[in-house]
């Protein structure tokens, strides 16, 4: 490629002179040359678009992007989902080292051998891929430095919201602004769950086992529905919107699987919807890092995220707040992010090592430890639910009490039917989660309260 | 700067060693010298935010970006919105050719100094930041091509839909993918008239005058009721998606002016919400392009973007829908995307002129013109809105005459107001507007219909 004068410190008065022409004529470089690890879902999907849209990823990044060999454990069924030009091996040894690859995507998934490898490719000079969220949320810290050594790239736009370019958009979009908060419906198989437990009034296992039936679940549905999925993408999240180093460590987490029918039913009566949401704010002493089902009001574009896609917002100071929807799984959708990095790395061609964008979109130098707040000084509204006997005073004796601990009441229902019984709703406007634990455990000791309220939290989003 | 490995054919077969680090340590590159031309809000706003979040700038592109020069009709109004630093002058071309500036951030408006101003600056060497869409929009082929010759980049992310990061999300997100159409609410103008007049029931002149006193409209707001802005952006944002030169010749528009309030009001009665809506769809035989007031249904996430916010979404084949959306206007908002694009040439460094995105996403080379359907032959649902008489059998003659053009009604309304008179409102299915046409003047021609119907387009976004 052809060197290109300097932007910096022109000593030189005169203007500059015609340089030569940007970029050689059409299509000069060579291949960029990809090793896939993993011939599964993803894997699979990267190869099929970078078949289909060869001629138009060819004419937008000025080379072509050639899957060239590919690790899969199982060869057999492996072959038929691959080109025919595709060299299939079963160590992925050879791939991670072998000389002609330029870079190396990871679709294996976990943190055993995708960390192993990951390195491994590094450390041979590749530039590396990956839609694996666990593994950097849990190694990125070692991975991204051994990178930054070796002059590397690692990329990984799929792992956050698969679909939706959010790493690109926090990480090059929204540079010039100082994030002050962001909040995502970050896993698909949680919000398909809520989506269902929603429309149908189905309680959490029936909406789960359909999810799992119609394949937007897995066997092992855990991950998803605990919020550690979603933790492991808040944690990528918070680093880029903060320039924080990786903390999947202090995030507070808190599934979905104890959400019940009857909240999601109040919520929507009293104008909100229930949304797992990971969300990263900054507060005057500290960072709030935490992933719950939440209230999110549903004049709210968030809230109208449904199904399995996934929303994140985010609120800068000079930008203010910006939406991103997107599908949130899918062999495609992540094939459509993986292959939007690999495009980064071949137009960025023999610069990648110099100018790409820093991993978490700071320089790795900058990046500064933040305080982060605990769980309970987190700042959120409220809402309560509270079974009640049929005392006339209870409503009166509810308010003195939330009160009594500073909380203000915004909103209620008082609801009362044959199967549950007396239910008092609550909304409070917003509280450190302490005192509204406080409330909560008064308020539990009262003679006219049946059993333990439920508390969950409302994010206003503003 | 150090040079780096190629990626490309790595003759040696042995693994590559390890090269120098990446990056050389901590922020040892140079400034970015900005010039500034225009000290209006976007200028002004530019050189706010600049200054307020530089550390957090530094930190994320490993050098500082500094505006040096700017450039001022009035040079007493614009010198207290600039640093003190900042050398103010009278003459533009003093700042574009000036040998130590890198990059020209263009905030002048319009077509004719921008115009020039941008070639000469490109003519210097310098790179080109800017937000005038219609500049581009008209002449960005010719300013592209010098900008190619000069090895220089020219980025326009606050073109489009200023404060969301649509460009990068077109050209780098999506790369990997074959866009189908994308859909846009990219006129804030438009879209806060037509809130509040779905909101207050207002009519157009009232809310415009609204909008107007609220600092939302110009006072000649031609440009944005009359759908010629949200052309510019469609303009660009078409030629990205499809990778064909920029065509403002040939986006049919039509503006919000004549747009009634008893439409907003039936189009709400039905599920849907009207937007001025910039299309741009890849059909069997060609490609539509239309800027046009359009029914949405209430339940996709455009309907949502309300006020002076903007939302596009792209349908694409791998990525499937993504949605994005922010504020439409806004000095702050619009510096936080020429910032975004100045950081990517910061980041670039030298590589700028070699490795940067190409203008529109595409090599120039592979821009290819598409055939352009006539607006005659666009798809879309249609609404109508029938003033009739009071006679009984008028429905069933309206259904006959719309099954005699070969257009299915989906559903319908069939209102009698004292002001208005009796009204019936249709929505059909898909159908070439001149099919529509056909039916409205066989409609229009029956005995029992009163005064000539209302047509509008329906976009099922799907």
């Amino acid at each position: 490629m052809l060197a290109f004068p300097s932007l910096s410190p022109a000593p030189s008065p005169a203007p500059a002179t015609a340089p030569a022409p940007s970029r050689p004529p059409w299509a000069p470089l060579p291949p960029l040359r990809v090793g896939l690890l993993g011939v599964g879902t993803v894997g699979a999907g990267t190869s099929r678009v970078l078949l289909r849209n060869q001629a138009l990823i060819r004419a937008r990044c000025g080379r072509d992007i050639e899957l060239r060999m590919a690790a899969a454990r199982n060869l057999p069924r492996a072959r038929p989902l691959l080109g025919p030009e595709v060299e299939l091996v079963a160590d992925a040894q050879r791939v991670v080292r072998h000389p002609q690859i330029d870079v190396v995507v990871e679709a294996i998934g976990g943190c055993g051998d995708a960390r192993t490898l990951v390195l491994d490719a590094i450390a041979h000079g590749k530039h590396v891929v990956t839609a694996n969220k666990a593994l950097l949320a849990l190694h990125g810290d070692e991975i991204f430095a051994a990178a930054r050594q070796q002059g590397v790239v690692v990329a990984f736009e799929g792992a956050v919201a698969v679909s939706i370019p959010i790493v690109k958009a926090l990480r090059e979009g929204l540079a010039a602004n100082r994030i002050e908060w962001l909040a995502g419906i970050i896993n698909g198989t949680s919000n398909f769950v809520l989506s269902a437990m929603r429309e149908r009034g189905w309680s959490f296992d029936t909406a789960l086992r359909e999810a799992q039936r119609l394949g937007y679940a897995e066997a092992d549905p855990r991950f998803d529905v605990e919020g550690i999925d979603a933790a492991h993408k808040l944690t990528l999240l918070a680093s880029m919107a903060f320039g924080m180093p990786l903390r999947f460590d202090v995030v507070a987490v808190e599934g979905i699987t104890q959400l019940h029918a009857a909240d999601v039913r109040h919520a929507e009566a009293l104008g909100y919807r229930i949304k797992l949401l990971g969300v990263a704010r900054r507060r005057a002493h500290g960072i709030e890092l935490r992933v719950q089902p939440a209230l999110l009001p549903e004049a709210c574009l968030l809230a109208g995220v449904n199904g399995a896609m996934n929303g994140v917002v985010v609120k800068s100071d000079a930008a203010g707040p910006t939406t991103y929807c997107g599908a949130g799984a899918g062999a495609e959708q992540t094939a459509s992010a993986v292959i939007a990095d690999l495009v980064d790395v071949a137009r960025l061609g023999s610069a990648a090592g110099a100018s790409a964008v820093p991993a978490l979109g700071f320089e790795a130098a900058a990046l500064q430890p933040q305080a982060l707040l605990p769980l309970d000084a987190h700042i959120t509204g409220h809402y309560l639910r509270v079974p009640v006997t049929g005392d006339a005073a209870v409503f009166a004796l509810l308010l003195d009490t939330l009160a009594d601990h500073g909380l203000v009441v915004q909103a209620n229902r008082d609801v009362a039917d044959d199967a549950r019984g007396r239910e008092i709703v609550l909304l409070t406007a917003e509280a450190p989660l302490h005192v509204a634990r406080g409330a909560v455990a008064a308020i539990a000791a009262l003679p006219c309260v049946r059993s333990a309220p439920v508390r969950l939290s409302v994010e206003m989003l503003a």
